[in-house]
C-alpha cells in the first residue's frame, strides 16, 4: 500500500535547499522538505553567556518559531500570548544540543552562534528540517569567520542531519508528512552524524507502547534517510574538513 | 547628487510581488522592495471580536513581526522578551486601520480577516511594504470567499498602498532605504487610495521641526510613488470591482 | 450649525493650567482643556539610557497613563492587565519625540528628564493636552536646573504645543471633545512650534479616506489653535530664551 | 519635644476633602492629609465576580496606585514593570476588606463597586487616607444608586476611617508623616468604625519587638484620631442612615 | 462546647518538628501542626541585595508557596499563572520582617539568608507554622556559619514564634484549623518573642468589626500559645545564646 | 571499578515509596530513590479541557516543580521568574504522555486527573522517579473512583515505570545519581511497561555522538532496572487489573 503522497515507505520527500536566503545573516538557507519550508539562519555575536565568560569556549544556541499562517489553522503568535510554548522550547533545546555536539566549542572561541529556525510553511517534520538546514547555515557562518581570519579552521567534527520516522497503520514510515504524523502511533525523531553515530533519539508511543522490534526497524529506516540528507548537505557545502 | 543606490530622488525601488507564497493561508504574497522582503498573509476566521458579535459586521486585524535575522544586528524575538514592542504595536495598528478603511465591513459579514506581515529581510520601508503587500493578500482571501460563495462580491471600496518619503541632506526623497532613513531629518509615511485620497499621514521631525513647504513637497512625492505601486497591484490582481 | 458645547468650529475649549501641582516633581502642571484634565510632571534623573552613556548627550522620555475612573466606563488598570496597551505606547512615544525635537540634547548634558502625563479625567484630546502641558513642566524642570547651576541656560529651541482637529458631519472642527471625536470621520493630531513648523502630523481616516482639500483645511485650523495655546504657555512661563 | 511639623504627639495633620473631584465616577473625592493627596473614586458595575453570581449578593473591590511623581524619587510605573508589587496588593486588599466590613452586601444586590485610590502626592499615611476618603466615595456612589431607585436605602452599617500611629524616638505619635514614618520603630495602621470597634489592626515592629504597654498606648492614640476623622466624614456626607 | 477536633478553646494543636528534613539546605525542618505541614528551609548566599552592598550588613528574605495538592481543591501553580498572588506576597513579607526583627543584621555580615516555606498540606495556620518552623531553620543555618567560623556567635536576639487566634460562634479560640478559620468572624495572627514582646499583630474583622474586649482576650490567648511553641523551639535548638 | 556510591553498574539505588503522603489528594506518594525525593499526587477534576468536551473521553495532565532548596545551589522559584522553564515543560509533557499511554481515556470518562510531581530533594533522576511514583498516585486515584462507583473498573492497560541510564568514563551505568549525571557523555531516559514495550526513549549525546552498540547496551540496562521498579509498584498496589 503506497503512502498518501505516493511515496515508498522508505522514501524521503524531495528536499531543496536554497543558500544565502537572508542577506543580513552570516549563514542562511531556505530548506524545503515536501511542503515544509523553514528559514534557517546563523548569526555571530562576539560574546558568550555569563557561565562561559573567561573560559575561552564558545556557545551555540537555537531559537525556533512558526509564522502564524504556516499552519493549517492560523497559529497565535507567541509574542502575543506573552510566553514561549513547551513544544517550542523542546525543539529549540534539541536544535541547540545537536549543533553543539558536532562543534569543537573550544576552537570556536569566546563567541556565540545564534541559530534561528523559522517555519514559514508547516507540513510535518519541521524540527528535523530545521536541524538539517541549520547545520548548513552554521557551517556557512563558520566559513565566513575563517575567511575573516577570526579562526583558522572550521571547528566542525561531523556532519549532522535529522529525520522523523513513525508507524502508521502498522507500516514503518520514513519522513512523515503532517497527515501521516497526526495518525502515527509511534513518533520518533532521530539525529545522526555522517559517521552513523546517534546525537539524539526521541521516540514516543503516546497512543500505545511499542516493541523492541518496531524500535529497531525505525532506527534502520531513520539511518537510511539521514545518510541521504547528509549527501545533500555535502553537495551544497563542498569539502568542509581540513 | 544621486542617491546611495543610484536612484533619482523621486524614484521607487524595484518592487516584486510573488503571489501564493504560503499555501496554508487564504491569501499570501512575498513582497520585495529593494532589499526589504515581507511575507504578507490573510487568514479567514469565521467569528468576530466580542464587541462586534451579533452586529452582522466583520473585522480586519493585523499583526507584524520581524524575524531575528532580518535586521543588521540580530533582533531579540519578541516572544522571548515576553512583550510586544511599542513600535510593533504602532505598525500593526496602522496596517489594520488602513485595510479597514477600504473595506465595507458590513458586506464582509461576521468574520475576521487576520493579516500577518512578517519581515524576513529589512532595509527600510517595512511598514509601507507591508501595507502594499497585505492589500493583495486581503483581496485574494476575499476572492476565495466569493468563489466559495460565502459572499456575493468583493467588499473592497478602493485600492490602497503606502510609501515612505523623507528629507535627507536637504533633499526630498521617495521610498527611503535603511541607510537613508537613519539619516533623515523628516520621516513620513503616507497611505493613499487609487482615488488620490489619504488614509493616513504620519510625519515626524524628531531632529528638527519642518516647514509647510517641505510638507507639501513630500506629500507630492508620496502620491507619485503610491500611484505607481497601485498600478502594480492592479496588474497582479486584475479587475476586482464588480 | 453650532457644536455640541456651543463652540464655533474654529474655537478651542477653555484651557486652564495650574502650575506646581505636585510638590515632589521638578516641574508639574494640571492642565484642563474643557473636561479633559491631565497631570503632567517632569522629573530629573542624573543618568542616561545605556545607548547614550559617555556621549555627553541627555535624553527625554515620556510615559502616559489614565486613571481607571478617568473614562466613562471604568478602564482596567494596565498594571493589572500586566501589559501596556498599543495606544498608550503610541501616545508616550509621540510625547517623547515631540519634546526631544525642541530641546538641544547636547546642552541638556548626561541626564534624563522623565515626563509623566496622567489623565485624571478624559473628554477627548488627552494626548494633545499632555503635550501642551508637558512642555511647561519640562521648562520648569530645566529652569530649576539652571537655578541649581547644573546648566547655564535653558536648552529649549522652541515652544511647542498640540491640538486635535477633525471632520464631523462634513464640518471641519478644532479641538474635538470626546463625543465629537467618536463621530469623526477624519481624526488628526498636529504638533507645531511657535515658529509655525510641524513636529508631527498624524492624520487618520479610518471610516473613509479624505481629500487633499480636507487635509489643508484641517492643517490651517490646527495651526490657529496651536498658536493660541502657545500664547498661553508664554504667559505662564514668561521669557524662557536667553 | 514637638514634632517635625510642629504638631503635638496626639494631633492629626489637617485633612481636606474635596467632593466630586472626578466627574465620570459615581463617587469621588480628593483627600489631602498634610502633603499626602489621594484621589478616591467609586464606580458601579452591574455584575459580580463569578463566585457570587446567582447569590443575590454584591461585592466591593479596591485598587491602589501611585503616580510616578508622587514620591520623592520617581517611582517606576507598575504597568511598565509588568507586575503589581506586594505592597500595593497588601494595601488594596486592606481597603477592600475594610469597606466590605461596613456594608450589607446582601442589600447591595448583585453589583460590584470598584474603589480606586490613586496617590498623586505621597507624604506618609497613603493607605489610611485612602480608606478614609474611599468611604466617602463609596457612600456617594450608593446614594446615587438610591436616587436612581436601584436600591431602597444605603446599605451602610457604620462609618469607617483609618489612621497610622507609631513610635519615634520613644514618643508615641499619631498620624505619621513620611519623615517620621521612616524613623519609626513601631508602625501601626488602625481601621475603626464610629462605634469604636476595630476593623483591622496591623502593627509591626521590624527593627525591634514592642511591649504590650506601647501597644495599648498606640491603640488609644489611634482611636482618638479616627473619631475626629469620622466627624469630618459626617460633616461632608450628612445623615446617611435611614 | 468543645471544638471540632475536641480541643479546648485555649489548646494548641499537636506540633511536631522534624529537623534536617532536606539535606541540601543549611537549615531545614518539616513542621506539622495538626494536619498543616510545612517544609521550612534556610539557604545561605554570600551576597546581599544591591541596597545593602558595602554596608557590612546582612539580609533575610522569605518566600512562601503551596504545593497544588496541599489544599482541598487543587490549587493552580503560581508559576503557571505567571504571577505571585497578593496573599502569597503578604505572607512572605510577614515571614521576612519577623525573622529580621530578631536578628542582628550587622553581625550577620554581608550575606543573605533565603528562607523558603513550602506548604505540602494545608489545614489552617500555614503562615504561623511557617514562622515557627522557619525560625528553627534559620538558627540551624546560623549555627552552621559559626561552625564554619564564618561568624563568631549566632546573631539572634530573641526566639520568635507565631500563632493564629480568632472568634468563632462567639468563642475565642487558639490555633484555628481550616474549618474553624473559614467560619471565624475575627481572624488574628500574632507574632511574639520569648520576652513577651510583639513583632507583629494582624487582626481583621471582615464580616463585622470587633470590640476592644475581644481584642484583649485574643491577645491573651495568642500569648499563651506562642510561649508554648517557643518552649518547643528551645527543646529542639538547645541553648543558642552565648 | 565500582561507582561513586559503591553500586554495581547495573544496580538501582534503593527506592522507597510511602503511600498516602498528602491527605488532600486522591492519590499520593513520597518516592525516594537514593537521595532523590519527590512528592507525587493525583487530583481528580470532574471536567476536561475544551478540546475534549462532549467526547466522553478523559484526560491526564502533569505538572512538575522543584522546591528552591531541593538543589545544591538554591534554585529561583519559577513563580518569581514569572515563567516556566523549558526543562520543566519538557518533563511535565513527558510525564503526561507516559501516563496517558497506559490509560484507556475513553473508560476514564470526561474527567481530568491532575498529576503533580514536586521534587523536595534532587540527586539525579527526578523525572524518572516522578514517572514511577506518579503511576502509583494515579492508580490510587482511579481506585478511589471505582470505590466511589464513578467507574466500574480501573482503566489501566499496563504498569509503567522509568529509569535513567548513561555512559560515564566508558562505563554503561544504570540509574545515575547527580554527580554521575553531570559527567555523563550519554544521557538516556527510558520509559517502559511491564510488557517490555517502550513508551518513550530519549537519548542524548551532547558532548559527543554515540554508537549503536552503546545504544543497545543502554537499552538493555534500562529494561532490567525498569522491570525491578515495576515489581516494587506491584507490591505496593496489589492486583489492579480485573
Amino acid at each position: 500500500m503506497s503512502r498518501i503522497d505516493g511515496r515508498e515507505n522508505d522514501e524521503l520527500r524531495e528536499t531543496k535547499i536554497i543558500k544565502d536566503f537572508i542577506k543580513n545573516a552570516s549563514g542562511s538557507v531556505l530548506i524545503e522538505t515536501g511542503e515544509t519550508r523553514v528559514i534557517c539562519t546563523a548569526s555571530v555575536e562576539e560574546k558568550v553567556p555569563s557561565f562561559l565568560r573567561g573560559t575561552g569556549q564558545g556557545w551555540i544556541t537555537a531559537e525556533y518559531g512558526m509564522l502564524p499562517a504556516s499552519t493549517q489553522n492560523r497559529k497565535i503568535r507567541e509574542s502575543h500570548r506573552g510566553k514561549v510554548e513547551g513544544r517550542t522550547q523542546e525543539i529549540q533545546r534539541l536544535i541547540g544540543r545537536t549543533l553543539r555536539s558536532v562543534v569543537d566549542l573550544k576552537k570556536l572561541g569566546e563567541r556565540t552562534i545564534w541559530i534561528d529556525c523559522d517555519v514559514i510553511q508547516a507540513d510535518g517534520g519541521t524540527r528535523t528540517a530545521s536541524i538539517t538546514g541549520a547545520f548548513i547555515a552554521l557551517v556557512q557562518a563558520l566559513q565566513k569567520l575563517v575567511q575573516e581570519e577570526k579562526m583558522q579552521e572550521i571547528p566542525i567534527k561531523n556532519y549532522v542531519a535529522a529525520v522523523s520516522v513513525g508507524m502508521v497503520n502498522e507500516e514503518h514510515l520514513l519522513d512523515l508528512c503532517y497527515q501521516e504524523d497526526s495518525h502515527a502511533k509511534i513518533d520518533m525523531n532521530i539525529v545522526m552524524t555522517d559517521a552513523g553515530d546517534y546525537v539524539e533519539i526521541q521516540g514516543t508511543g503516546e497512543d500505545s507502547p511499542f516493541s523492541k522490534k518496531d524500535l529497531f526497524k525505525l532506527l534502520e529506516l531513520g539511518e537510511k534517510g539521514i545518510q541521504k540528507l547528509i549527501l545533500q548537505q555535502k553537495e551544497i557545502l563542498g569539502e568542509i574538513f581540513m
